[in-house]
């Protein structure tokens, strides 16, 4: 049995709502990219919890580099951190906390790459061709049908960039998943019970 | 329901395997590149049969350019293709064939491809960690442990290349397929009745 499943996704694939709907299914908690930053702003971006969280991502080569160094000879500089960087650090302790906890899902936020050292977690991925996303995008998200490609491809560009840069891995290649789902051809539904069946 | 289920998969990924677990418990038929090979040699190179099959691959942009441009103008000159290429015309055309006569399970030959223009097709790569092809390499196929990477390595290059060749798409990208799935970290029988489920 899986206890965590992450979630990555292309913009307007739906696999925030594949991921909500395998919470349901599964009893988990589910956890999406604002919840989390909502818990990192939170639980505070003081020193101490970003002290405390940066010792726990120092282990990852390529995150020190991301870091610029700062971690070098055990004694890194917290002010000396872009935001965005303190950011990652509070999420990462806190995506860790939250698969420590209990059966939860997670969308986003490089939660796969996170986690990486567990073994009780389904990594997905979901896609879909353009013409589905855009679809999406018009109806869920109020995006002009004009302007959808346009923002589709800005947004998706913007995720693969956060990811390769706190991760060194390419986004949404098959090899760094478990699974991955194209949304537009199987539905959404399928895509859901498929994930609970290979999580159990 | 999907009628004809492709499968793509890196060497020593077990996909090959997935895909007769899939047939048998499907009660499809099961074709794998040796017995398509088989069947283009069988059933001829002869001049009419690739003439034919010829006919039915032109709509291909990227097969033409393949092809070297000899079927522009409509008039081509069978005998300058070179033997793969015929053996790829003909197989393209027994793929269709098969896909045409009934349910079934085609493994490589990038039939995927082939069968793009059908929405009765579920398009499957299966993938897994080196270590993980490592282990079956040198259990199913009896390649010694020490040559075992670098077999591996070859082979999946060979793979890429003629898929690239033959259909300008890049290999074992996510977003060419329904679903991708590690049959390391999953499990044979898990990928396949989740090939199963994603069928019906």
């Amino acid at each position: 049995m899986k206890r965590v499943i992450t979630i990555a996704r292309e913009f307007g694939s739906g696999g925030r709502h594949i991921g909500q709907l395998v919470a349901e299914k599964l009893g988990y908690k589910f956890y999406d990219k604002e919840l989390i930053l909502l818990m990192a702003r939170e639980s505070g971006l003081s020193d101490k919890f970003i002290e405390e969280a940066g010792e726990k991502v120092t282990s990852s080569f390529l995150f020190n580099v991301a870091m610029g160094g700062i971690y070098l000879n055990n004694s890194y500089n917290h002010n000396a951190m872009p935001l965005s960087d303190k950011i990652f650090v509070v999420q990462n302790k806190i995506i860790n906390q939250l698969a420590e906890e209990g059966p939860c899902v997670i969308v986003g936020r490089c939660a796969d790459y996170i986690l990486k050292d567990r073994d009780d977690c389904l990594n997905v991925f979901i896609h879909s061709k353009m013409e589905d996303k855009i679809k999406r995008a018009v109806e869920f998200y109020n995006i002009a049908q004009k302007n959808a490609e346009k923002e589709i491809r800005k947004k998706d560009k913007s995720r693969a960039s956060h990811y390769y840069y706190y991760t060194g891995i390419e986004w949404g290649k098959a090899e760094n998943y478990d699974v991955t789902l194209n949304s537009g051809s199987l539905g959404i539904e399928a895509c859901a019970d498929a994930i609970c069946n290979l999580a159990k």
